[in-house]
């Protein structure tokens, strides 16, 4: 396991809903971190590795007429990829002294499958715990949007998670708030819905001292 | 969760290495279970339903020169498409009053993630707990044959699993040996070097006790 001791780089994650604006904000990191003069290492959940991309395929192809994914089998699902993107691409490039910004990670599993899906914080805890092996971000930004907001920025709804009622999205909401609230010193919240350039801005000021 | 008391089917799974005759075995039995007036339900794993499958391919579709699966990844991942199993099929079949007919189940894991590949005791027992939600087999098969002598027996090593040392299948065995013997009420261990109908006679032998 990579603990504090071991590790040299520094782990991001960025968090939020459906539509918050976490793939812009991690493409403006990625090419600041690399002006900055550090090796950036891109990641996204659930993926990143060959293995990840081909099980979140498989959970996303569920269609519409096929049996919701049982929540503890996308619990386990999620994390299987996870297990592969630590010990694949995260552990190895911290290890080197990346930075690493990942967009999503072990607390997108307690928002979406506890807060949102209701499943028991043990178990949720349990699937995490196998998954990461302890590994814990230096950094977590939450791009914080209502879902409604959201849901109107974007053009159409695409998979199954998308199709979930907006009370789904409000719990999840709730819970990376009260994560966040947990941590203050790993989480930065931001408003979403400010201008992309601010929030860029925001981030960068807090990433800076960790570099 | 289906715990003994809802629950009016019966539970059946066959384990073993590869290539030790499970799924002859597995047909006979569904068929002599139909014969007696029963509803023979058939599962394997991983796999078994829509979603499963896909995690099975995923899974298993890992080529020679990418990186080999973490064991947590796998861990995970056969439990996903379990907790998708046990929830979609296999819950809904007992509560019905059907027999439950499964091609491995979560004893497999104990052998080949914690025996076989040496993950920790407890990750292993957490990750089932989340899939399996405590369900039990009434009765395991356990069709014990020399992994070297089984090898022989098929024509081609076809997948990733099947290319590890011959250590590691004999790790396997022992972990599968080791589980029925710290649970004789609930295995049957068969020589499956045996001829095939021998072996189903006695199976079935067992099984009618609990129809």
């Amino acid at each position: 396991m990579t603990s504090k001791g071991e590790r040299r780089g520094v782990f991001v994650t960025l968090e939020g809903g459906e539509h918050s604006g976490k793939s812009t904000q991690h493409e403006a990191l990625l090419r600041l971190v690399s002006e900055a003069g550090r090796e950036a290492v891109a990641c996204r959940e659930p993926g990143g590795t060959a293995l990840g991309e081909r099980l979140r395929d498989a959970l996303f192809a569920t269609k519409k007429d096929e049996p919701h994914p049982a929540p503890e089998a996308e619990l386990l699902t999620f994390n299987a990829a996870r297990a592969q993107l630590v010990r694949e691409v995260i552990r190895p490039a911290l290890e080197r002294g990346a930075v690493v910004i990942c967009d999503r990670f072990a607390d997108s599993t307690v928002a979406y499958q506890q807060h949102g899906r209701g499943l028991d914080a043990a178990l949720v805890a349990a699937a995490i715990a196998v998954a990461t092996g302890g590994l814990v971000p230096d950094l977590t930004i939450l791009l914080d949007v209502d879902p409604a907001e959201a849901f109107a920025r974007a053009k159409k709804k695409t998979d199954y998670l998308e199709r979930e009622a907006l009370d789904f999205h409000r719990r999840v909401r709730r819970g990376f708030l009260e994560l966040a609230a947990a941590e203050p010193e790993r989480w930065l919240v931001l408003d979403g819905s400010k201008p992309e350039m601010q929030i860029t801005h925001a981030i960068w000021g807090r990433l800076q001292g960790l570099l």
